[in-house]
């Protein structure tokens, strides 16, 4: 079993440390829009029956329209974690069975023709890092070899498959499509996958892929649904790619893997006009930005829904915050970085500068 | 890939193929509660939020006093196949690693050295069939050999793992503990699991063995939440077993696999006293009795959720109900059984009643 990562949200644990009724917290430690957009009328069949077909085929022909994926109908799946999970098993699925050739161990210089060299050398995957952390645990609770790469040149052709968020959480390095387009020819080539998860891609889509996807064999990209509208309780995301890979997945996600409820809201939502949620993040984001920039603090990244901070005293910034009853993500890998998630308003902006000019002072 | 079982709740193709609006229909075919219990109130928060560890561990602690499982904590799961898709794993990782006997192969009276043979040799399992098909194709699209046994006796040695449903589905059979527990032992002995999925145990918490639990190890038990209360599109259930077991579903389910709405309820419904519910249920059982036993069909097994019919005519009544938009389930394996689950209210009872009546004429 491998060691569970700590995410954003920790906020009954922050509470118990510091003091204060987690109600009470401002809670800036994730990348969901505060602003909940106003839930649409559930159908009381959504919640009673086992999600049907039609249901189903709506959804993704809402997500279709909605992310521009041509022909594919993207998949719906209940949350972009459940097929990060079925990475390893899609990377294994597609292995040549009998491998009989030797293999030379550098190491030690030695030819070595256990199974368990033949194992490794074949299970290497590449993760453009850092970045978020289930995809390296997900690959190396399976076995994988895992490199942490920080440039799209060190992907090479020993790598089964390959994984770029873009735009990347925390850092919000965003990478052209031309570049993941040549990316993954390389991988293609060499018979690998390329994953680009666009979990934080709805503020900018111009940076997606979707639209080449239905060109681009051994392509697959996550998208998130509960980040942009504010609603990560539902659990629910889209696998984009060709349908040999989509039939996989949904193959081995099984039948209802998604509720009825995400699936009747996702039908609603992604056929709504999505440009006051886009414009509403944005102030929100330029709130922030406001009083990052007036605390003096340098900002190192990020996209319209959370922001990198990198400041030597992060570690003490984070506690005074704590002691505010304000949580942000602080990052073990990266002791000077601090994330801060949105402000729902204008009052939780003030909040979090009254809060960091005391720091200063 | 394997190909995907008809289920229950083709309502759409039968208005396809029959006429009618879907909504107009009366939906026999599944086995789910057809009163739903009112939606308690469900916190913005839990939309919103990614499912934190309280709301999480809320729904445990209530699933651990419903069920009555003792000091295991039931596993929240989206929806009892999402485990069964696990299932294959689970075995596979309890396999020993590095076989190396050889193996007799008796199809052919020779020493089969293969991985191959010694693959299928070790990945052999049990399912008492007929019944829920969902295991069977689990398993056979994990390259595993399923073993369709029809009674406990059959199950033996060399099954890594067994399957009961209990009370099964479609038939109704019961298994009593004892026997239960025996095969456990059995079971645990060479290394096995057993598998007793109590989908439909909610009407009968008798037969149980939730409370036997904790001191089995290698049993695992599912329980779905959906059937009873009504609510199958939130697509929820439980998982008991020990630790060990728990601890890999929910690594290899990953964080947040089940959604906040369907925690937040569970938390509240799994609370409350569900005999009001169980009394509705089984009026709605005599009332479907009464028409069965009205139009002289032969009941051959059932729960209090759904009645086994066994008739020469059944595909001939399978058509006239459609004919009326009535839709029950019919077996392709077994072409004399028609399953009628319950209807909503005595008014739909007469229109069946009447339905089946014409039939007679």
């Amino acid at each position: 079993m491998s060691t569970p990562i700590t995410h954003g949200g920790g906020i009954a644990v922050a509470a118990a440390a510091f003091g204060g009724s987690p109600e009470d917290w401002l809670d800036l430690s994730t990348g969901i829009n505060p602003c909940p957009v106003p839930l649409p009328d559930i159908p009381a069949r959504a919640w009673h029956r086992l999600p049907d077909r039609h249901l189903v085929d709506e959804a993704r022909r809402a997500a279709r329209d909605h992310y521009g994926s041509g022909e594919i109908l993207p998949l719906p799946v209940p949350g972009t974690q459940s097929v990060i999970q079925l990475l390893p098993r899609l990377v294994e699925a597609g292995r040549l069975v009998g491998v009989t050739g030797e293999r030379v161990d550098m190491t030690d210089n030695r030819i070595a023709v256990t199974d368990d060299s033949i194992a490794v050398t074949d299970n290497k995957v590449a993760v453009i890092s850092p970045t978020y952390g289930e995809y390296a645990r997900a690959f190396a609770s399976a076995g994988f070899a895992v490199d942490a790469v920080d440039d799209i040149a060190a992907i090479g052709a020993g790598h089964r498959l390959a994984v770029i968020v873009n735009p990347n959480n925390p850092d919000g390095l965003a990478w052209r499509a031309e570049m993941l387009i040549a990316l993954h020819g390389r991988m293609k080539a060499a018979g690998g996958f390329l994953v680009v998860d666009e979990a934080f891609g709805d503020t900018d889509p111009a940076l997606s892929l979707a639209s080449r996807a239905p060109q681009l064999s051994n392509l697959i990209i996550f998208r998130s649904f509960g980040k942009f509208f504010g609603l990560a309780g539902l659990r629910l995301g889209f696998a984009i790619a060709r349908g040999d890979i989509l039939a996989r997945f949904e193959d081995w996600l099984g039948p209802w893997a998604v509720s009825g409820p995400a699936l009747s809201i996702a039908g609603s939502l992604l056929r709504s006009d999505v440009s006051a949620i886009r414009s509403r993040i944005n102030e929100r984001c330029t709130g922030l930005h406001a009083m990052l920039n007036g605390a003096g603090l340098r900002m190192a990244g990020g996209t319209a829904l959370f922001t990198l901070v990198a400041d030597a005293r992060a570690g003490d910034i984070y506690t005074h915050l704590c002691r505010h009853h304000i949580l942000v993500r602080k990052f073990d890998y990266a002791p000077n970085w601090l994330r801060f998630g949105l402000t729902p308003d204008p009052a939780a902006d003030r909040r979090l500068g009254e809060a960091l000019q005391r720091f200063e002072r």
